[in-house]
């Protein structure tokens, strides 16, 4: 009996128990309005469970490493808009970067994704957890490439989506259709030219 | 008389003076210092003036508004070597983006870029410093690119600078020399492919 007891206690969460999930929702979202307050270091276990009435230890069940957390914190969200696969490799990236800046814009991910960056030198938790969302999403668009045929390395994909990083981030300007379209036209002549070469 | 003194204390930091230049070097060491602990909004004159031993009207004398003290906090640093003018647009290019890498990846740029960013959002001024940095750094190229009698425009300045921002704040990976030449390759034959268009 007491070690059923245990086994259920220390089960991961599953995704049909609505209110497992719903005690996860809440935890992210009261992660993310501590964000900016108190930044990626200062969002510790303690902290959270206490603001958000939960016990450290169903955080640790749902997020068995604040890398996890932060993962989560950062890739979801409201619901964007998922590009679909396809053959052509020029729509299926003006979909990708059409959904990355729309996923990118709303106001948590906005503070978030610079402010795990800024102390990713000193916490290995924020390190780790940029590093996985890179593998992640390549790993998700490389997914939509099957049926194209390509698949895209670790710089191709820096080359991609690093342009509209930095217009929303750095240039703190609106990431235009424009903008994504003159992104993956200049990035499809760099592919086309590393491809002559490659063959040549 | 009195005019005198005011229009004395009022006076802009003279770049002849040691003795100005010294206490403006400190206390851009002490901001840089104080940055991660306090961030970018915590980092009051009011604070500021009290580490550094220096009253608040000196600092307002060096940087009339915040913005313009996150401006020299990121874009000062450690001599790592100024590109040279040039005719050849992928030499400049290459040159540049490397002076960059080195200029950011020092560790006062690696915290400050980012947590800037992150605070863009709710601090008018950090966003006012990132976009200033941006325009200056822009022109800054362009001032170095002249012999080759080409201009680089936003658009094409975010599509250069970006992959290297993103590799060393997101993808947490070192820029090396072959990333910077696989960038500049890329971005050239972008460049290249938009003129053919317009000539057409």
């Amino acid at each position: 009996m007491m070690r059923e007891m245990t086994s259920v206690h220390r089960r991961r969460p599953e995704a049909g128990n609505p209110r497992v999930q719903r005690t996860r929702a809440h935890a992210l979202a009261v992660a993310r309005s501590l964000l900016p307050e108190v930044g990626p270091t200062g969002l510790t276990y303690t902290l959270l469970a206490e603001r958000a009435d939960i016990t450290r230890q169903t955080l640790y069940r749902h997020w068995p490493t604040r890398a996890a957390l932060l993962f989560d914190l950062i890739l979801e969200g409201p619901d964007v808009g998922y590009p679909q696969p396809g053959t052509d490799l020029r729509t299926v990236a003006i979909a990708w970067l059409t959904s990355l800046a729309a996923g990118l814009n709303v106001p948590a991910a906005r503070i978030a994704v610079p402010a795990v960056a800024a102390e990713a030198d000193r916490d290995p938790d924020s390190a780790q957890a940029l590093v996985e969302i890179g593998t992640d999403r390549r790993a998700a668009l490389n997914k939509l490439l099957e049926p194209s045929g390509r698949q895209i390395t670790e710089d191709e994909y820096t080359l991609l989506y690093a342009p509209v990083l930095a217009r929303l981030y750095f240039d703190r300007r609106e990431v235009t259709e424009e903008f994504i379209e003159a992104v993956v036209t200049r990035w499809l002549a760099g592919l086309e030219q590393a491809d002559l070469r490659q063959e040549a």
